[in-house]
């Protein structure tokens, strides 16, 4: 199986629009941080989304991808899920619904930001979804069995999901002991990093990160969801401990 | 004044994922059509956007936009208001709500789409808008006057916008004919059209274009809302009737 990055940015991307940081300015094409989201292919080539935010259709078309076969979601908020009604193309294609797998709550978010693909009497040219709720149990998707991370995002919780020996956590701020043991000696943890300093009350910085790196000691940790605030992706990925490393678009691990 | 086309492309944008037609293969820029938006510069330098879709940031980036002091909507479909989100950066930069104008039923839509934007209490990098309901009459924004033009699209009303001799209709159908009457010997009429064939409820097609570009003699007028069954941009243009032309992302005119 492949994980690769469909996108590694915070909620406003990188560059930030009108921002001349040395980040936002660079030339680096790993300084171009879309939306956070993923695309995991199986061994029998079926496509998993994680997350579909606001860059969906650009990062359809840059990583030549034109198949979704299920996305899962991990949590509501708008840059994880507002790409949704790009899936459209997708949708019309193939003649079915796209199957979200979500919890109830993030799905009643979806009903209420896209109603009309969830009308009695849809409109022709409408999107169409097939909302699968999940709670924090493993369930299994296109012969593949997923564990649910439950993480804190702030006020709310946020779905990482593991598979096989990769865990996908993005937009976390905090990790319950128990979930933690989900997370234990994994050969690839991915983990949301918003920035080096200054602590943020919905997000890992960089010295939380490390500090679970030390704890939960997978082989390998990539940070995502980052933002302009973390540094330049070539400087700062020399400077991580052995065996950690800034994820960046485009960049594709074989688990 | 100038207008220049962010995108001009119909809701699923060109290339649609994962289509091979011969449109969504070129590669002649003049044929990757960003979903349908456009910036006003006034001669004071203010930027007034028409529509905030899901290509906002990208568009923004790409035409080396850093603000927006204004921005009036068409209509309520997620092709035009889904980059709200978006605008936290330029929202942060100033520290004022950015203000829309649009129909009062389009504010409530936008109110319900992005709830967290209108909570009493905000939640920390919220986006922030201050919402002008307006109405069928000319209203004035940043000196300028701005006449709309309402025109029917499929089962709601869509604003078009007037600005000195230059009108902007996109996702019209129909246009009764006292509307046409503000659309009469313009200098630049900008109209959507989605196809050259087979008509279609929502969109003018076409012959509907042509036919109105007869009617109305404008000096020129420009295509918009384009979608990949128009055909290849080089190969279209020319067969329009003389003053006649596809816009393409990033066309500049001046009025």
């Amino acid at each position: 199986m492949k994980l690769k990055f469909l996108g590694t940015g915070t909620s406003q991307g990188v560059p930030v629009i009108g921002c001349t940081c040395e980040v936002c300015i660079s030339d680096n094409p790993k300084d171009k941080r879309l939306r956070s989201s993923a695309m995991i292919t199986t061994d029998q080539h079926k496509k998993i989304l994680i997350d579909c935010g606001p860059d969906f259709r650009q990062q359809m078309l840059v990583n030549k991808e034109d198949t979704v076969d299920v996305a899962l979601i991990t949590h509501e908020h708008n840059d994880h899920v507002i790409g949704l009604d790009d899936m459209r193309p997708l949708i019309f294609k193939t003649g079915k619904n796209m199957p979200l797998y979500c919890y109830q709550r993030v799905g009643a978010e979806v009903k209420k930001r896209f109603p009309y693909a969830f009308a009695d009497i849809r409109y022709p040219g409408a999107p169409a979804f097939d909302l699968h709720e999940i709670e924090n149990a493993p369930f299994t998707v296109l012969d593949t069995e997923i564990t649910p991370v439950e993480v804190i995002h702030y006020k709310i919780t946020a779905f990482g999901y593991k598979c096989k020996n990769l865990a996908y956590i993005t937009d976390a701020g905090f990790i319950l002991d128990a979930e933690k043991e989900k997370l234990r000696n994994l050969d690839v943890l991915i983990l949301n990093c918003i920035r080096k300093f200054d602590p943020h009350p919905a997000h890992f910085i960089l010295p939380d990160v490390i500090k679970l790196f030390e704890e939960l000691q997978p082989k390998k940790l990539f940070l995502t969801h980052i933002s302009h605030h973390l540094g330049l992706h070539d400087i700062e990925d020399k400077q991580l401990p052995s065996g950690m490393h800034l994820a960046y678009d485009g960049l594709e691990i074989n688990f």
